[in-house]
């Protein structure tokens, strides 16, 4: 059954660090899975972290630095000679896993891991991973993989599996090359286990194999795993060649990612961040939305403004000041994550710009004139003034529509010129809603008390 | 190369279809993936869509139902006949995605259906699955696997998984259970490969074997196995027995609808639609949290109700309404979406509430002076009133330090008492801070200008 972090289980382990009770400290450990104990790493401060360190084996402890927190895997790395590293941890790292782990630090320390590492061609694999774009295929990838040539005979293929495979953790697909090196299909395990041993690879694989370039953007690489249902995907050169592969657990993580990315925007929130990282960083994720909002702010005070007198000789205008507001950011908050949603997901179809503020024209058409009546009923019966009544009403109905349409289509306008339209949703939208929808309310304000 | 859907691409197949063009549809659709092909699916009607789906095979005419949305799915199928579907797909399925399949129809279409699988175990299975809740890990799973009994050797093993395998799409595990059908761990493809065939199972097994019962959420699932990097996991029943494995392929969808739920509800939207839905569906996703915001907005003018002599005098007070308004309603949503996002990912570490709230603070106190500090230096050099710019400074301030508690407070105290926290996000908080944030507002504008 998984294992759940507690704070009694943070409060013995502390205290068995604190007494230097090697043999109780490893019991605990011996039953945790890495990823586990990457969690405790997390909530100890870097000289208990040092002493549990010490009493894993040196596979078990590689795991646990790839299984860290970015922050605590630098904090943690710092702390530990890079010869130490490189002999303890790097080699038995797949590459990709070493690549992110050297990829944390500083170029010095980069370097004097690297002077350290007996491997040469697994030190080759890491300087080359390293090269990649992180948000590409080949910030993805791993080197390690089972590749056979399409000429061989399965038997031959099988002799050459086992000198291969120990390098491997899982092993999902082999892949099938030609003497150039270059990929022409994949062989299921399965397909091993039933084929007969002396048939040709070329005559068991499949050809048909979807393959990206290391340059591909990972989010790219993550829409094609999850349509295609792949848990590995293979890399090549431009020329075709093989040069590694990406797995889907890597891949989780990206998608991950962009779901909460596209969240995090929409929450006025500009980098990555978690409860957990440090106040300065909180604030500076947090601020540069909050000054966009406090511009929008004085700009619809601007706009307000304008309407002084009125407000000084109806003050009850100003009561709905907020619901308008609100009501418009809700709305254009709503249509556009729909479209930011639809962009990432693919799933917008193909269907044209105009047919779908067509679409968005009638929902908020139905929405408008339900809430405008609603609003309607309650201040006929409420309020003195049936020039308000009507204000609010027509405005509500007016700032529906026109916060839906900017909604849907400014998130398709910046996807276009290839700008994130998530940056849309949120405070960004809401602002110019605000400001749009006040001036459309004091307006027809102006117009219906000068009538009534 | 992934394959990318066109409108050419589709007015091509149209044109085939028109003609009754046989075999340049079928050299159309033979070179596609079943998902490509499913994706056509949802752009064409029908008569069209059945047309198409006479010219494939039936193993790739499965693979493209199972690939289908929902609502296209139940469309197509309602259009054929039950005999045809349980002839033509289900039997070329695996039991998992016959059982969505199905899910998606009505009772008596089930049953039809049902009544026409030949292959009673395969009926049986299908029935099993369809009484799991499909949130569940009895919902996800397949009943497809290869299992090998523990005090099996290697060869005896390899001779049953050859009559096991052709079963199966994809191979992981191989999972051990004892004489009772108790899992008792697996055994990867690749240590087979490298051991010797005269070894017991139960000797080369992994026995520290993480698994599920058919009872736990989904989101739990999905957790365990992007935490531990499980492509598939097993899932036993109350006394331990193997029931049947969880593919990643499945939990991906997971994943990022949990992510997207959480996007969508800080959007205020309340069920999960896309753009491609009736304008029905689309409306009725939205309209609840607009209803809350009205009703929201009705409130907050009955607190600026309660000022209304104050706004008649001073009418520039009504300037800044949509200023703090906002400025709450963001501070609040940025806080609780780190909170959020922190309890989805089980990120938030084992601290207090305490330790959380005292850090939103800081975050606020930091953010709220500067961000006051500025409207302090904008307002002195272009408002005539001094009790105006000190109001808006200070409420400002104290509406970030509320908002943010707000924030943090409230998803933290909705998860406690086992309500989706993602609820507190989006028009629920931004309401409840407008209400305060005005409330503070005015009541400091009053007092300040009684003293200025």
């Amino acid at each position: 059954m998984p294992f759940e972090l507690t704070k009694q289980f943070i409060a013995r382990i502390r205290l068995t660090i604190d007494k230097r009770d090697n043999k109780t400290a490893k019991e605990l450990l011996d039953s945790l899975h890495a990823v586990d104990i990457a969690e405790i790493y997390d909530e100890l401060n870097i000289e208990e972290a040092k002493f549990l360190y010490l009493l894993l084996d040196s596979d078990k402890a590689a795991d646990v630095i790839a299984e860290l927190d970015e922050d605590d895997k630098e904090k943690f790395l710092n702390a530990i000679p890079g010869k130490v590293i490189a002999k303890q941890f790097i080699h038995k790292m797949d590459s990709d896993d070493a690549a992110d782990v050297i990829g944390v630090l500083d170029e010095e320390k980069q370097e004097e891991i690297l002077s350290h590492i007996e491997d040469i061609e697994q030190a080759g694999d890491i300087v080359d991973l390293l090269a990649y774009d992180e948000d590409s295929a080949g910030g993805l990838m791993a080197k390690e993989l089972i590749k056979v040539n399409e000429n061989w005979t399965l038997n031959t293929c099988l002799i050459e599996m086992r000198k291969q495979v120990d390098k491997i953790d899982e092993v999902y697909y082999v892949y099938v090359i030609n003497d150039d090196e270059k990929l022409k299909g994949t062989v299921s395990l399965k397909k091993m286990l039933l084929s007969d041993n002396r048939k040709k690879i070329k005559d068991i694989a499949n050809t048909e194999v979807i393959s990206v370039k290391t340059e591909t953007p990972s989010e790219e690489v993550a829409n094609i795993m999850d349509k295609y249902d792949l848990v590995a995907l293979p890399v090549i050169d431009s020329l075709g060649r093989l040069l590694g592969r990406i797995t889907i657990d890597d891949v989780v993580d990206v998608i991950k990612e962009e779901a909460e990315k596209d969240y995090q925007m929409a929450s006025g929130i500009s980098e990555d961040v978690e409860s957990s990282d440090s106040i300065w960083l909180l604030t500076r994720a947090r601020i540069p939305w909050l000054l966009i909002g406090l511009i929008g702010g004085v700009l619809v005070a601007k706009v307000i403004g304008i309407y002084e007198f009125d407000l000084g000789t109806y003050p009850e205008m100003a009561f709905f000041i907020p619901l308008i507001a609100a009501m418009g950011g809700n709305v254009g908050v709503q249509s556009s994550a729909i479209i930011v949603q639809g962009l990432a997901n693919n799933t917008l179809g193909i269907g044209s710009t105009y047919s779908r503020l067509l679409k968005e024209l009638s929902v908020a058409t139905i929405n408008g004139l339900i809430l405008s009546a609603l609003i309607f009923v309650y201040n006929y019966f409420t309020s003195p003034e049936f020039a308000l009544t009507l204000t609010v009403s027509i405005a509500l109905f007016s700032v529906i529509i026109f916060a839906s349409l900017f909604g849907t289509f400014i998130p398709l306008l910046l996807d276009r010129v290839k700008i994130d339209p998530a940056l849309a949703t949120g405070p960004f939208i809401t602002t110019l809603n605000d400001i749009m929808g006040l001036f459309i309310y004091l307006m027809i304000g102006r117009i219906l008390y000068g009538i009534f």
